[in-house]
């Protein structure tokens, strides 16, 4: 068991059936789902909106954050930090670039400043951060498709990590939204 | 979409969130959740006579018989259909075994004779169903653990499949069963 901490850091991710978050080639409309399930949640924009307002600061890596600006940046103002080795650089205040310790990033710089921070990809990143022991909660959205190929979430990152179920979301475009705490 | 069918094939499997369905060393514990989750529902014995008693036969690949010859036999009297290319044999009359043409076996062997039918695994006979189109729905039991590594349950299996959610359901144990129709 972890100790009690007022600071979260939640994994988010959205998967198809088969665990994986990209395709080969890239694109990324099967994430829009076509399906329609009835019993499903209706999620209006004020409920997104509630949703993101909760949270303080986002980390992710270096593609993720290509893919970001590709799609029209959905982060607004809200803090950023880049966890790559790369050089790159932004003309946003709210985006940061780290290359260092993840631990060092997360126990002393985010844990002392935010409360709920949310690592939304890549695999790599989320691999090394589950083997770092650094990832409290998981949420992992799976849409109603099987891939078939392309980037796996969780690619066989060598460790078991029980888990305690907190909720379970369906929506009515077919998605179900599972939340987990690390034990 | 296919056609309407009075006789369905489901595959069933139980995996980690991670999408393991067994671990390198085969030990199986993991299947039996220590969580709690207090939504959930709690599952009776009635009801999991209830569920078996509506399946009308259970098709499996040679791994997954020799672990089930191991656990214990759950099937019961229940029709099991072996598929393998290895020597096998059974003292049980409820078992055959199947060499050929799968799309043979389900179409004009299982799908005249029985209405529903269970693919309960392994992984490779799952990929080679899904790979001919004769699976009809997909019933995922996902387990509250992350396993790091063994076989996954989707393989890669280079195919891309929509789905249509038909329910979601969360049990006490953390354990969420998730059930889907090939579009």
């Amino acid at each position: 068991m972890k100790p009690t901490q007022t600071s979260n850091l939640t994994l988010h991710m959205v998967a198809s059936l088969d665990g994986f978050i990209s395709k080969q080639d890239g694109t990324v409309d099967w994430m829009h789902s076509q399906d329609q399930y009835d019993k499903g949640v209706a999620l209006t924009e004020e409920d997104i909106a509630d949703y993101l307002a909760s949270i303080d600061c986002y980390v992710m890596g270096s593609h993720t954050y290509e893919l970001a600006l590709q799609l029209g940046w959905p982060y607004g103002d809200k803090p950023v930090v880049v966890v790559s080795s790369r050089s790159l650089s932004s003309d946003r205040a709210s985006v940061s670039f780290f290359h260092g310790d993840i631990v060092e990033l997360v126990e002393e710089q985010l844990k002392a400043r935010y409360q709920n921070i949310w690592l939304v990809g890549g695999a790599a990143l989320a691999k090394a951060f589950l083997q770092s022991n650094l990832v409290d909660k998981i949420t992992l959205s799976i849409m109603p498709i099987i891939l078939g190929g392309g980037t796996l979430f969780f690619d066989f990152i060598g460790k078991e990590i029980p888990l305690h179920l907190e909720d379970v979301k369906a929506y009515q475009d077919g998605m179900v939204e599972l939340s987990y705490a690390v034990k």
